[in-house]
């Protein structure tokens, strides 16, 4: 088999085999395959597509391409969610123990952010001796006795995956639909997971910017999984806006612990119960009627029942429990400033983008792997989307350690909201489910 | 200026700017680029195209890459013709003295093979004692002597089509227009000439396969040309057919002595003359009148004068001009073996570029650039297109130095040589003239 009849036949717009596929996958990971040609038939797939078949091949050669997790050991049914990256997104932090709480297992792998996106695994880390490089087996013990673990990536998982995505981020051939879909299932499948509820954002700030595409994309995603023995089910929800009010580190695990508490903003309590029901309910609680499922989870949030997994969860995983019950405890910021609002008007919108930029340069994310994260620093938002609000109100603080940082980041921030005459049209936050 | 931006913007459709395309070339050629992201580009031109405007800026960056020749020194006007590749394609052997008998001088800069293609300068080399490795001032010198000079290129010329030319080779990008147009014209623009004349060639051996495509390859490269100053013309010529009966270096020098003589095949003569003409009336000469200078070039053939003139060149490049007179002198090949026809019927097309191929497994090319070539290797037609052939008839003579080679190249060329029951279409060899 040779590269080059793979490039031209993709060029040619022309399908190509598992077999070929396979080799593909198989060869680059080894390194017997040049950067230059994989990057060739990226932008070849980006610009011709794949068929179903040519995105499953991939998808699955993606999964086999490293080590596999194995979680026999955990007793019950295994959920897991996953979220097509996002600003100011903290719902596995919510939604985990949640779930956990219902007697559904949760073992999870989560990734750092980078760029103008967050991790997990960084939010988590703000708690005082939180660990996430936990080895699959203590994980396992974690999970049976606690219902949840949520750890960084320690196996050899889809490596294929790790040096595709690296190429494509440098030659402009992430947002193709084929690839994302086997890359994100791909890296999915390569974990041992029952059933996968997907939470796929469409909007400014997302990978699919209409909800065209995002249907499409999870259509793909939820069939892919199915394929490969999964029960599957996805949300599409609205990306045009963040997530709660909280951006950065510390304060979105803040955020997670009030919403837990019942405390927590509208938009974000809401997706999380609706992401937990579901996940519920694919598992086969309540035989699987999530209007139940959905009573259950509010009743869970008001009895103070998840907010105890979350904090047995923090112990045994090394991390300060007594945060969880007093959020006092995270680190503030040096310093502070408020972005006023440099005219009146009603917030038309905002580049959600913009703002996970703005989180960036106040040092709550990374431009680089290796740079450090500010855990303090952040946004917390005072207005969102619809909000009418006067010449000179709040529209958020914003959080770091130096001065150019705020100032840089103010700057960002004001460019990335629009302020107009005429209140926005209301969007639902969640736009489908895809089954 | 950031490589990702360029390749998003031409992966979308959208016109990249003089600026961009020639920060690009220059950074590439530096190797600041990396070879993934360039590849990437490829692609995407590959697949969305570039406009005229594009594919002018382009060509001149690729011009302005390295060195550029300086004939100055040469008296007179100064014409170079190009073909764009072919099988058994010995013309410029033919026209060269043709064209430098007539006053009108030429300062040739050609290549070596690669593939299924021949190159000008191997075939000289089968004379012995020709020198290629001729410096420019030296060249200079032979053109104002003797009318003309075939050298090799020793200047760094065009460097940033060299790099671009290996890295679409090894990832299918080969065939794109703008591409194309840009590698040929980019580096024949390098060179000092105040008139070119193009030779398009249509067809199964060649990069455009229909003669739309062909047309449009031609007038892209004439308007380039144009826009660089320069006089230019262009014919389409047929290439489902090898020019000539010779295939193979030694040989086809051998051809090129007699069609000089007079005595070359109809179909050989008929390009060569043409092109020699259209080169001289491009120039200037008989008032640039087409008809009377085809009319001076028969003469020519017929008088014995480009001959001499071509024996003239040999003996100033070093070479044994003897072996022009008695080309007896040449080296035979140790083996050869008669092919057959399978059935009878009229030939009713062939695959030049499998009788190309057929010529490389007999060792008159290379695979890579590294590989000896066997000078007195190649293959001898004895039916072409549109003939009648009876069973067990030959078709060809084939030479080489091992019995493999010869057995290779017989299944090869028998794939590539069609035979049916009905005559073929009459197809003119020169299908059009671009100005």
């Amino acid at each position: 088999m040779r590269m080059y009849d793979l490039i031209r036949k993709k060029r040619d717009g022309l399908e190509l085999s598992g077999e070929e596929i396979r080799w593909f996958v198989e060869e680059y990971t080894k390194g017997t395959i040049p950067d230059y040609q994989a990057s060739a038939l990226c932008m070849a797939i980006y610009l011709r597509g794949m068929t179903m078949e040519e995105t499953t091949e991939l998808t699955f050669a993606i999964r086999d391409s490293g080590e596999k997790l194995h979680f026999d050991g955990i007793n019950g049914i295994r959920v897991d969610k996953h979220s097509t990256g996002g600003v100011g997104d903290k719902t596995s932090l919510i939604v985990a123990p949640l779930v956990a709480t219902f007697g559904v297992k949760v073992a999870k792998i989560s990734g750092r952010g980078l760029g103008h996106t967050g991790g997990t695994i960084d939010k988590l880390e703000s708690i005082k001796g939180f660990r996430t490089d936990i080895p699959v087996e203590e994980m396992i013990k974690i999970v049976n006795r606690y219902g949840l673990a949520i750890v960084g990536q320690n196996a050899e998982l889809a490596p294929a995956d790790k040096k595709l995505y690296a190429l494509r981020d440098v030659t402009a051939t992430v947002e193709s639909m084929p690839l994302i879909v086997s890359s994100i299932m791909g890296k999915k499948l390569a974990a041992d997971d029952d059933c996968i509820v997907l939470d796929v954002k469409t909007g400014s700030g997302s990978f699919m910017k209409t909800l065209d595409e995002s249907r499409q994309l999870a259509s793909m995603m939820v069939e892919i999984g199915k394929r490969a023995g999964k029960k599957m089910l996805a949300l599409i929800t609205d990306m045009d806006r963040p997530l709660g009010l909280a951006i950065g580190n510390a304060m979105e695990v803040q955020e997670a612990i009030e919403t837990l508490n019942g405390n927590g903003p509208e938009d974000l309590t809401q997706i999380c119960v609706c992401l937990a029901s579901h996940m519920i309910a694919l598992a086969g609680c309540c035989g699987g009627d999530y209007a139940y499922c959905e009573r259950q989870v509010w009743s869970l949030i008001r009895s103070g029942e998840a907010i105890q997994t979350f904090a047995n969860m923090v112990h045994a995983q090394g991390g300060d429990a007594l945060w969880i019950q007093h959020p006092e405890f995270f680190p503030r910021a040096k310093l502070s400033r408020i972005v006023r609002a440099g005219k009146t008007g009603y917030i038309t919108g905002v580049n959600t983008e913009g703002y996970g930029m703005a989180s960036l340069l106040l040092g709550a994310g990374r431009n680089t792997k290796e740079d450090q994260i500010d855990y303090s620093a952040g946004i917390l938002l005072r207005a969102k989307t619809g909000d009418f609000i006067e010449e000179g109100e709040p529209l958020a603080f914003l959080f770091a350690d130096r001065e150019e940082r705020l100032e840089a980041a103010e700057k960002t921030f004001l460019e990335s909201t629009f302020i107009g005459d005429q209140a926005p049209e209301k969007r639902p936050l969640i736009l489908d489910v895809i089954r």
